[in-house]
């Protein structure tokens, strides 16, 4: 399927998408799910995680403020939807920087069956062993090439990774599939990485079985949705709030025309 | 009072409105509850929740990302403004979903005497033991026509029950008042129900007792400020943007005039 | 070195800002951080703040909606911090509204040796026993004048206060440089005060040497971008995105000129 038919069927079936995901982005990705054509629920508590994600299409896990309680909510939720055969989405934020992200990010990879990997090329670096220099939550070097790595990662840990930069790249292990969409601007607004992770977590639930074709459609609706927004918008503030309007606004009979990929 | 009434007494006294509620939508209601004349105050730690909501005119407690230690705080906070006389709105987002919101919403209502209960239509059934499906923190689908299943909870709760959807119905068990401002591109906004408890919580604050008049002036002042925020954005973008400008903008003398009550 | 020479350095730098806050302004502070210059990191998890702070340029603490854990990750990273030599903001949200509030402030500064506390008259006029009405986490009723209470708190505390206001005052105990940039619409969007203490420490990050000039060139820059916002926007929805585009928009050319200082 086409990133435009992907869309297409996600706007049919309106899936849930349960996020366990950080403070910051909450508000973020809950609204770029509704946008883009899921249906967001945030959930955390021990108590209900298990419960809620199988009510879902997707899980999504986000580690950007984790804590204890919160880990051990996401294990319970992955292995939930490991036990049903609902995918996983991880994000990986800020792996690399502090020992407590790389070891939480290894454990919930020893747990859960993970689906896809949606990181930075810095975080998906340090998941698979490669030199990289992450700071605080940005990857600001790596020594590999990006579509190399991600093609590297995903046969390392047999699932499909998503690297988001400049361009971005998704592989199955096999194929590597880059975008170019985007627009530089996105980099200056706060957890557009985050709801990269959301919205692919929105196609995966769409389209289950085919976990690389959803990762390629989400950087491809993203990436478009964030030109409009760019062209819409004066600054960081505006821009962040054209690309609702732009996520909602895809058009899923254009949208292969628009996505750029190679 | 007529909405516009309680409007003005809102602008005039700007309560201070303690709301323990969920991380979703904390800066949202906080916004919300500035934009229309009353003055939020978050604070949900246990060693300070009774000492916040005495300075409080109501208290919000919204279950939207509950767990066991909010919870606690929740109950305290709720017996603390009962025994001050301090009215209570609850919003039980997700009743339905998971068992865990189910029995927290019926331990909330067993341990603290709740003013206003303002859900959407599945989460209401859900408390009062009528049939409905609840898809995540949406309602879906409820056998019961939603303006009777007002009376009918109010009735059996003996509280004022406020549900919202396409047409809103408060109702205090004796009479049921019908809203049908708003528009539909608000429930593609995420928290926009968790803002409609806020603002319910500022305009129960300004006049405590006449828990139906607020729940209905709420609903009538958000719908209104919701048409004049859909005129005003393409998108949920910049639709939510343009909500606080509206509800920051109404004008108490001619709200009444807008406001489409049955 | 004046504003716009700080301004520059800040966006030369681009400096990490490690942010323990509040759950109401994460987003917030995050965006208003990375549209001044700077780079957010949120962490708290009592696991990771000590390598986090590490690699930071300042911390910013904001007691906004505290709680044990939080409160102990707090007096953690703020003592790793004095241990590198990293400057510490405080930001004492609500201190006066509760005990828990009141006293956490002083045990964090019985702890930590902070380098700025940015709050409001209320706020610090609670830490140093000047008699104040605090509301909620706003301020109400302040005896003193607020100028001299900056100075007076700062020589008590032997810290860096800055007070915002109609008219903001940094003092360093020594002398006292009054601001009068900015918009009264900032007050109708929550968070703004905690926006202007990550933006503190931003600066402080790239001039950790003169703390005073830091606070300044934030009071300065941050009144500035909301003369623009107000100026862009019709309200408090659309002030608050547009103050976001209107900090990445300072130009350090002309900061200075724009500039109200006493």
């Amino acid at each position: 399927m086409t990133p435009g038919e992907t869309l297409l069927r996600l706007r049919e079936t309106r899936p849930l998408v349960h996020q366990i995901t950080n403070y910051v982005v909450m508000n973020e990705t809950a609204n770029a799910t509704l946008a883009v054509g899921g249906q967001p629920v945030m959930a955390h508590a021990r108590e209900e995680v298990e419960e809620m994600v199988a009510l879902a299409g997707a899980l999504v896990l986000n580690i950007g403020t984790l804590s204890p309680d919160w880990v051990d909510a996401m294990l319970a939720a992955g292995r939930a939807a490991n036990a049903l055969g609902i995918p996983v989405v991880l994000d990986p934020v800020g792996a690399g920087a502090t020992t407590y992200r790389t070891q939480t990010v290894q454990r919930i990879l020893d747990v859960v069956r993970v689906t896809v990997v949606r990181g930075n090329a810095g975080e998906v670096a340090t998941i698979v062993g490669v030199e990289a220099e992450v700071r605080g939550v940005d990857s600001v070097g790596v020594s590999a090439d990006p579509a190399e790595l991600a093609l590297q990662a995903a046969r390392t840990l047999g699932l499909v990774v998503s690297i988001t930069g400049p361009i971005d790249h998704a592989s199955d292990g096999e194929r590597v599939v880059s975008v170019s969409n985007g627009h530089p601007v996105l980099a200056t607004i706060t957890g557009t990485g985050c709801m990269v992770s959301a919205v692919t977590g929105c196609f995966l639930a769409a389209t289950p079985d085919d976990p690389l074709g959803a990762s390629v459609a989400a950087l491809a609706a993203y990436g478009v949705a964030g030109e409009d927004a760019a062209r819409e918008g004066k600054g960081p503030g505006s821009v962040h709030v054209a690309l609702y309007d732009a996520l909602a606004a895809l058009d899923p009979a254009t949208l292969d025309t628009r996505v750029r990929i190679a």
